[in-house]
C-alpha cells in the first residue's frame, strides 16, 4: 500500500453500513455547473457495486447503465446495491445513489450493472475502431488554461489533467469547429492510474460535446451506459467524445477511452438534453 | 381500429393483472437458436412499460437498458414495472420479465427505462450521421432466401421482411466480408408500421454482426441499450448493424434505424459474447 492515498480514491471511498448499503461523501471538488459531475457520481456508486460484487467473484464493471434523476450535491450520500443474479461469468445488480434533501431521502442515480472479472478474459483483440490521433502532449491545451469564467463554474477541472487537442478547443474562444467532437489526453491527479471503476468517471469528464457545435450551455445527462472492456495499461489515456444525432432537443454522446498500450478499454454512450 | 390485428401486436400484447404487473405470452414464432429473440422480449416488456408510463403522461420509450439473465422460452411470462421517478419530461422505471420454470419463477430480463412523449419533442434535427446507402429493394436479398438449415433454427425470420444488402450476405455462402457490418431494408409482417415500441425489436432482429466476421455461432446478448429518438415515418426502415471492438471474448454491436423520411429514429448498442 502506498503511504499516500490518491485524491480520487479518497473521494470515491465507500463504507459498508449493512449488506448492500454504503455510506459515501460526494466531494465538492467534483462540482461542475449545477451539480456534482455524473461520471464521478457513477464512479462512487460503481465503487460500492465493486465491493458488493467482488464477494461474488466479480469485482469489475463490464456494463453499467445509469439514469440521472436529480442533481447530486456535495455531501453525504447512500449507495444501495441489490443482487439480481449471480451467474458464472457475471453478477447483475441494481444500484441506487441517494441523498438527504430537506429531511427527505431523494434518489439521485438509479443504475443497472453487470460486473465480472476482467482478468479472466481472453487476450484476443480484433478491434477495428481506430485510435484517435492526438498531437504530442506538449502541443495540446491543458485544462489549467481554461477560461477563468469557465473554471470558476467547474472545480471538476482541478481533479485531473486534460490536454485537449488544439483542433477541439475553438469553442473556448468562440470558434467551435462544428464537428461535434472533443478529444484529448487525460490522467487523474496524483498520477493515479485509471482502473475499471475510474473509467466510469473518465467517460463523462470532458465538457459536453455540444460545446464544439456552438452550444455552450449546460447539457444534463439523462442516461449513461458504459462498457468496460479491459483494465487500462498504466499512464495517460486518450479520450474521444463525439455526437452524431442532435435532434428533438436531445443528443447522444459517445465516448471512447484508449489506453497507453493502444487498446480501446471503454466505450460509452449517453443521452443528454441539448442546451437551449 | 383496423379489423385485423397485426401479428406483431398480437404477439406483444400484455394484460394488466395488477398495478405494475402484466401477463404476456411469448410467441414460439420469435425463437432464434436457443431461445426467444431478445429484441422481441424487450418489445413485450417495453409494451408493458408503455401501458404503465402512459398513465403518467409518458407513453414512449426514450432510453431502455436491458440485461439478459436467462434465455426466454415460448409461453407465458410476467412483466413487472416499478416506478422510480415521474418527472416532468420523463418517467423512469425498473422493469422485469420472468417465466415459470420447473415450478419456480425465473427472471429472464431486467431493465431500466425512461419513457417520455415523443410527440412533444421539438422538430429540430441536426443529425451528422450518414444514412446507410442501400441498393433498391428489388436488388437486395430477401430473408425468404435464407439457407434452409439457418431458417430451421430461426422461425424469427418469418416474422418480418428483411432485404439484405448483397454486400453483407457473403457469410451465407462462406464468404463473409470481414467488415463486421450487416444492413438491409426491414418491415414487419402485415405491413405493420414500426412505432416506438417496435423499434425495440428492430434493433435486435438481424443476425449477429459477427456472422460478417466469419464467426457464425450464437452470440448471446448480455446487455442492450436502445435510444428511441423519433416515431418512425410509415414504411420500410433501413437497419444497419456494426461492431468495432471484438475483444476479450466479447463484442459491442451498434444498430441504427433510419426511417423512410431519412431520419435516424433509433440508436442501440449491445454487449454480446463472441461466438467461440
Amino acid at each position: 500500500m502506498p503511504l499516500m492515498t490518491a485524491e480520487f480514491d479518497r473521494d470515491i471511498a465507500v463504507h459498508r453500513s449493512a449488506v448492500g448499503e454504503y455510506a459515501a461523501e460526494l466531494g465538492a471538488g467534483w462540482v461542475v455547473g449545477g451539480g456534482v459531475n455524473g461520471g464521478y457520481a457513477l464512479a462512487v456508486l460503481g465503487n460500492a457495486v465493486a465491493d458488493f460484487a467482488a464477494e461474488l467473484g466479480h469485482p469489475d464493471p463490464f456494463v453499467v447503465n445509469a439514469h440521472y434523476l436529480t442533481a447530486c450535491r456535495p455531501g453525504p450520500a447512500t449507495a444501495r446495491v441489490r443482487l439480481v443474479r449471480n451467474g458464472r461469468s457475471l453478477t447483475t445488480v441494481t444500484a441506487s445513489l441517494s441523498q438527504q434533501q430537506d429531511g427527505v431521502e431523494v434518489e439521485r442515480v438509479t443504475a443497472l450493472a453487470s460486473y465480472g472479472d476482467l482478468t479472466r478474459l481472453s487476450a484476443d483483440v480484433a478491434t477495428t475502431a481506430e485510435e484517435p490521433e492526438l498531437p504530442p502532449r506538449d502541443q495540446c491545451v491543458p485544462n489549467s488554461l481554461a477560461p477563468a469564467e469557465f473554471a470558476k463554474m467547474a472545480p471538476l477541472l482541478d481533479r485531473f489533467e486534460l490536454l485537449a487537442d488544439p483542433a477541439c478547443v475553438g469553442w473556448a474562444v468562440g470558434e467551435p469547429s462544428g464537428r461535434g467532437m472533443l478529444q484529448g489526453w487525460f490522467r487523474l491527479n496524483d498520477e493515479r492510474d485509471l482502473d475499471a471503476v475510474a473509467l466510469l468517471l473518465a467517460v463523462d469528464a470532458l465538457p459536453p460535446v455540444t460545446f464544439d457545435l456552438g452550444l455552450p450551455g449546460w447539457a444534463p445527462t439523462l442516461e449513461l451506459t458504459v462498457h468496460v472492456r479491459a483494465v487500462p495499461a498504466p499512464g495517460w489515456v486518450k479520450l474521444r467524445h463525439a455526437t452524431r444525432n442532435v435532434a428533438g432537443g436531445y443528443f447522444e454522446e459517445d465516448c471512447e477511452v484508449w489506453d497507453s498500450a493502444g487498446r480501446l478499454v471503454a466505450q460509452s454512450r449517453q443521452l443528454a438534453r441539448a442546451p437551449r
